[in-house]
């Protein structure tokens, strides 16, 4: 594939992409949709200042985090009612892990990977913590994870496209054999909704969160969303039951009684403006192709991955990631001593991935609007940083908040 | 006071409010300030848009939930960094109170009244569920929550402004007592922010929880924001301990380690849009004087009072608030048995109050932007609509989702 047979060629000129820069950082905050800022505008200065309380009911506000899930869902391979935009994936990883913990009450073990994303972890933990002794949050090194399926495990939460290297794992497979083992499964898919064909529904899966703010192009901060087998959600009472998840939330009854459905899953009043914003990324996705998306995204990544194996040879980059295409989600990752000095060289440039610790130079190929070219391009500009050491300079070695 | 004399009549050309319109509604939904939509379109645009990735740092995002926690603090009478912004007031509430509990460890009661704001007795109900029979949730009428405070209930949760009758609790004074008697107190401030001077420092208060939506003007669904007093900060260990609580997400490792201080009680990803717009409304609030604030809400609120006495004789009205101004946040309530069909009437005339299940007419007094002869004329329009009746119409019977 090259941009001249690009089905997707079309996209690109709806994002409002910056002059200069070669966007590889898709996979951290998405690119801004050309259609976001007047809709949300016209929320803003219609909808809140003209509209005011109004607006809940004539804007529809008030369905919207239903109305965006089953909009999200044919994305992931969901059906209907059985996805809701809400909170963070931090906030939905609390929900869904303690609602599998109720339906598998004789077991207490939430498992994972050690390295999974940190806010994966660290739920897992806070719920151990909470817990007074009940649940015991387990990690293990990520090719033991099979192995430590015994009879304890309640839950295994597992990253669909591990964030760093993009190592992707096989969701029917692995939920299929913790069925076996008597656990259920929730897939954190925040690296690859929006990125790749996901089908937790055929995967039989439990439970999924994932962010909106990435291939879902929702905005920084972006409103989550989190999947519920349709099967599960009348089985479960939600441990953040807040007043929108409540069956009748304008009786102002004392009786907490969830929602029908996928709605108990919320809990606060929606963020609106975070959530139009987030409707406009997913409503542009849902225009394209996603099998179109993951041909694309694996033919970037081949052309990446050809175009640097001559700098590995030169200047010791190491592959991170999965040489087979199969096994790689829509990011690759090169691992190098100088990882973040050459990445904030590469910034400079005009050529923006991201670092992550201790080493890894993380590159997000976003078919939507990243072209052939660019990764042509990225390359060459690597080839020059490199070529004249220009990370070798002391501005590019210090480390700020976030990267 | 009338509108010749209003100290704060200039902060009305602030706000974007339709013409026509006599907004009785801000304890529900702000109105928008004029500066916000310009402030999130340049964030929309500018800082995603062209700064991508870049603007969590060159933009601030990544300090925003804590530095509108530090703008919010001085308005509720918190210090430095005891104040932060985020999730919905409804997570907040989980927070506070496992926080609580784990303070208190010897005592399982969440103390509340019965008729709270059902969010925050949902709340309640939800972590009782959790607890695996460690905790009740336990519910009193609103007079009898000082002889219920036993030797069980670690934590008393309590509304200072009730958000139907407009009842104002004494702060310090519950305070004080529930320490006596062993309890932690945690306040839900939503509709007392920004409407009245608050001081939960002052009133050595142990948490607070409030929304951002109602008198701090944030927009629909606006970020909420949470108090944790300085002296109990470092003793938590915050059951949502997502990777923004953290005290190195950048990281990456994989034990959680609390942040220092207030910024230990973020959870996943801040909700950037979101928080501009709360930012704008609380800069905005910044400008106007607390005290000179309520006591305008007084004059409005018993301007309201006097004007409507007439119709309550003739119509059947009964105030549902306390008649002494002083033990009134910055709304009035009447009861009425066709309280629902009244106020669509009065929406229909472009009076905007809110209707509170089973039978409650609210009338919200926002000083920044409600002058004296808005209220004049609303009560006008109410005699107009019970003088002929026009409330009896079919189409002001039907219920909305949201009212």
């Amino acid at each position: 594939m090259t941009d001249a047979d690009d089905p997707l060629a079309e996209f690109r000129a709806r994002f409002a992409l910056p002059e200069g820069v070669i966007y590889l950082d898709g996979n951290s905050l998405g690119a801004l949709p050309v259609a976001t800022p007047a809709r949300l505008a016209a929320t803003v200065s219609d909808e809140w200042g003209k509209g005011l309380i109004g607006s809940w009911n004539d804007a529809e506000w008030v369905t919207a985090p239903q109305r965006i899930g089953d909009k999200i869902a044919p994305l992931v391979g969901a059906g209907p009612g059985e996805v809701i935009a809400c909170d963070s994936t931090s906030v939905n990883l609390f929900k869904v892990l303690t609602a599998a913990l109720s339906l598998n009450p004789s077991r207490g073990t939430i498992l994972s990977e050690a390295g999974n994303f940190p806010t994966d972890v660290y739920m897992m933990q806070g719920i151990e913590a909470l817990s007074g002794g009940r649940v015991r949050a387990r990690l293990v090194e990520p090719d033991a994870v099979e192995a430590a399926l015994d009879d304890e495990v309640g839950v295994l939460l597992l990253t669909q496209v591990h964030y760093k290297t993009g190592r992707m794992r096989d969701i029917a497979r692995t939920t299929a054999l913790a069925h076996e083992r008597g656990a259920l499964v929730a897939w954190d898919l925040s690296h690859s909704a929006g990125a790749l064909p996901v089908d937790p529904t055929a995967a039989r899966a439990d439970f999924a969160v994932a962010c909106g703010y990435k291939y879902l192009n929702g905005g920084p901060g972006a409103p989550a969303w989190l999947y519920v087998a349709q099967r599960h959600q009348e089985r479960v009472t939600p441990a953040l039951s807040g007043w929108f998840g409540h069956a009748a939330p304008f009786d102002f009854i004392d009786e907490y009684r969830p929602a029908p459905g996928i709605a108990r899953f919320l809990c606060g009043t929606p963020p609106v403006l975070g959530l139009v914003a987030l409707e406009c990324g997913v409503d542009l996705l849902l225009e394209a192709d996603m099998a179109a998306i993951r041909a694309k995204s694996v033919a970037l990544g081949e052309l990446f991955a050809s175009r640097i194996e001559p700098l590995c040879q030169r200047h010791g980059f190491v592959l991170a990631s999965p040489a087979d295409p199969a096994e790689r989600g829509s990011q690759i990752a090169y691992a190098h001593p100088e990882g973040y000095a050459i990445m904030q060289a590469l910034i400079a440039r005009g050529v923006i991935g991201d670092f992550r610790s201790p080493d890894i130079l993380r590159f997000g190929l976003t078919p939507l609007y990243l072209r052939f070219a660019d990764v042509d391009r990225a390359v060459e500009i690597l080839a020059e940083i490199m070529a004249t050491r220009t990370w070798d300079r002391a501005e590019f070695k210090v480390r700020a908040a976030v990267t």
